[in-house]
């Protein structure tokens, strides 16, 4: 992609209007723009993001057997009343022109418990995995940190159904590593825990998983041992870590990233949702839900890789790989010429470049804007490379510059890329 | 994907209240599930063919230079005051517990226009083309023909912006070949027509594509010469085509499955998007805009292609390329073990194949499961044809069977799918 023809710019002022780092990074280096309080567009480069972290958590729900689905925003009335919870508040409400109600989805199992019912009768038709990626409503009261927590955004939202608790039990374990690799491919692995936390009125307890943030709303106790995490909401009821007995703890501020719920029979018991099982009796289907809010993840992936220049990308959800930059001078089209044809060159084999052509821009606008977009690598192409028949490299988060000849650059980054692939190949 | 593990089944028996030839057979073969009037899911089968027809409107979208973003569904009631359009009918609207009001996105002009104007301020920055793939919302009153005319579906809206109307009649002309490669490679290029249509309030005329149908809800004529179709509601200020000026029209039955429309300065004007010239004077921002309805172009697909059995997908929409059927006996379990060495091997080379290894199905069944969902090539595998060390192959659309070696299975798909890629491949 080249900067001259992206539609968007960057802004080197701070928003008065946006707490979180995140929310003020994304903005000002043109990844998001805010329509209304905790409603955003995500703009070229933002949607490249959402894009990347999406095709990650697709391939681990799919090397778990989920199956993808995408199940309406708009949903009757009727569903919600049959669980109980249309009166929710944070559900926004509409009635149309002829006078039907319909609620948004913030959540899926009014709808998908009566779909599975359909197709299920017989302990043979489980264990069912369905996932979708779609956009959940929520009326939000506190929206007001970046895309943190706001009123419209996309979610990965993971159902299971079971013929049996030991059955659950088991695809949660599965449930919990994929959730980890996404993490981990995404960048903040380790920064991120499993923490026990209250399961709300059908379960004593479900997880979330936590990622440390200086600006987190959540506060977590870290097992020094085994590293499970205790939600602040439930501590008191666990002097010691109910993983390994361990009693001392770290407190520390934190963002939900995920979180799962064995749901048991809350919601196949109103859809009255059973199977024949193999000794001929009727059986209520036990289910689990897992999610993760797609852009809540983006933001949480930037309030830990940015320093006071921008932002820094993982390698895996960056939304380009390469920043290119041309010092060419009026006098010397031949800069500019070896620029076009790498640029070219590694287009062609996939890499992914975001090629700065833009002539108005002096080399410190053009410095200052790759720091801010924050690509894992900056290629400079000046008198003083070719000189040498060269480019020079920098990463995002490091300080060394260093040469690479110019016939090296696509093996370079190819063999870069392999590894890290590689690093996080899922097996299917 | 085996079908032992897809949760969802078919269904032979015709449904009552879906009057269209798509809706009967989309939801029979289990590709989408109707939640409520005009409101589906779509299930992994059906959202395998909507990623597909997205991922080529993507392709043909950037071949044309649109950057792609994702817009916001939930409308703040102050951008639809600005153009006046607050009190169209078919508008969802809710009040949310703050009183705050918002309308459901069934079009972007009123969240575009203001993005762009952001970022654009001189004819430098111009032109910009935009576009997103996005759930729209339309209170339907005639939502009765499955996903052909619903009150959510997925739309691809491209929105574009000139300095002139001359660089805006460049673009539209793109934008019409786009369109045509897209219906080509979507397999209803043949039956697709650029339709001169009434242009509403802002222009005299648009270009609708229109497909025939049998069953379409639109009344076209084709000029017999040039091949230009006009829609009956303009059809009296047309007595010869305006493209070649022939007499000669056929009378044809259709249904709208894109539209292209010159805004001129509609939008632009109340949101004041104005850029400064090269001559120093400011002008109003020049607009296009380009639509397509996803699920509609999956159902005009299905209208003209399908039989009494079933649908017959074209190749580069079908959710799968190879049903492969098992005809394994109790007594012999070397074709089921020759079967599994097929489906994982064309599964490793990337080659998508729907293995039905249900052991509870009899080979009729299997057969007319087959022909029902449509896969464009059935591969069987059985005593007779194993004796040959060969399978048996059928395409749904052709009576012939033949039989291929195992050993050039591989080879015989993989050219085929080279062809097909090659026949459709953009240039970019």
């Amino acid at each position: 992609m080249r900067l001259s023809k992206l539609f968007t710019k960057t802004n080197k002022n701070l928003l008065k209007d946006e707490s979180s780092i995140s929310g003020q990074l994304l903005t000002r280096a043109g990844y998001i723009d805010k329509l209304s309080a905790g409603i955003y567009t995500f703009l070229p480069l933002g949607w490249r993001v959402v894009r990347k972290i999406e095709n990650i958590i697709r391939q681990e729900m799919e090397a778990i057997d989920g199956q993808e689905i995408f199940m309406p925003v708009l949903h009757p009335k009727k569903n919600w009343e049959t669980t109980k919870r249309w009166e929710i508040e944070e559900m926004f409400k509409l009635k149309n022109r002829f006078n039907q109600e319909y609620g948004l989805g913030w959540t899926h199992e009014e709808i998908i418990t009566p779909l599975v019912k359909k197709f299920v009768s017989s302990y043979k038709d489980l264990p069912v995995y369905v996932f979708q990626i779609q956009t959940k409503m929520r009326d939000e009261a506190r929206a007001k940190s970046g895309v943190l927590r706001t009123k419209e955004f996309i979610m990965k939202d993971l159902y299971s159904f079971h013929s049996s608790n030991e059955d659950l039990d088991n695809y949660y374990e599965r449930v919990k590593n994929a959730y980890f690799q996404i993490f981990n491919r995404c960048g903040i692995g380790e920064k991120t825990f499993l923490t026990l936390a209250s399961g709300g009125t059908f379960s004593k307890y479900s997880h979330e998983f936590q990622t440390l943030t200086k600006n987190g709303e959540d506060i977590i106790y870290i097992c020094q041992k085994c590293g499970l995490a205790i939600n602040k909401e439930i501590k008191n009821e666990h002097l010691s870590c109910p993983e390994c007995g361990n009693k001392k703890f770290k407190e520390e501020k934190s963002i939900e990233v995920g979180n799962i719920f064995k749901l048991g029979t809350k919601y196949s018991q109103p859809f009255n949702f059973k199977f024949t099982d193999k000794d001929g009796s009727k059986k209520l289907v036990i289910m689990g839900c897992y999610g993760i809010g797609i852009p809540r993840l983006m933001g949480a992936i930037i309030e830990n890789n940015f320093d006071e220049k921008g932002i820094i990308w993982p390698e895996l959800v960056a939304p380009y790989q390469i920043y290119l930059i041309s010092l060419e001078t009026k006098k010397d089209n031949q800069i500019r010429k070896i620029s076009e044809e790498i640029y070219q060159n590694l287009k062609k084999k996939g890499i992914e470049i975001l090629y700065d052509d833009r002539e108005e821009k002096t080399a410190g606008e053009k410095f200052t804007d790759a720091d801010l977009i924050g690509i894992p690598w900056r290629m400079v192409i000046s008198e003083k490379t070719i000189k040498r028949k060269s480019v020079e490299i920098k990463r995002r988060n490091e300080k060394d510059i260093f040469l690479i000849p110019i016939q090296d650059i696509e093996k370079f980054f190819i063999e870069k890329l392999k590894k890290i692939n590689k690093f996080f190949k899922t097996t299917y």
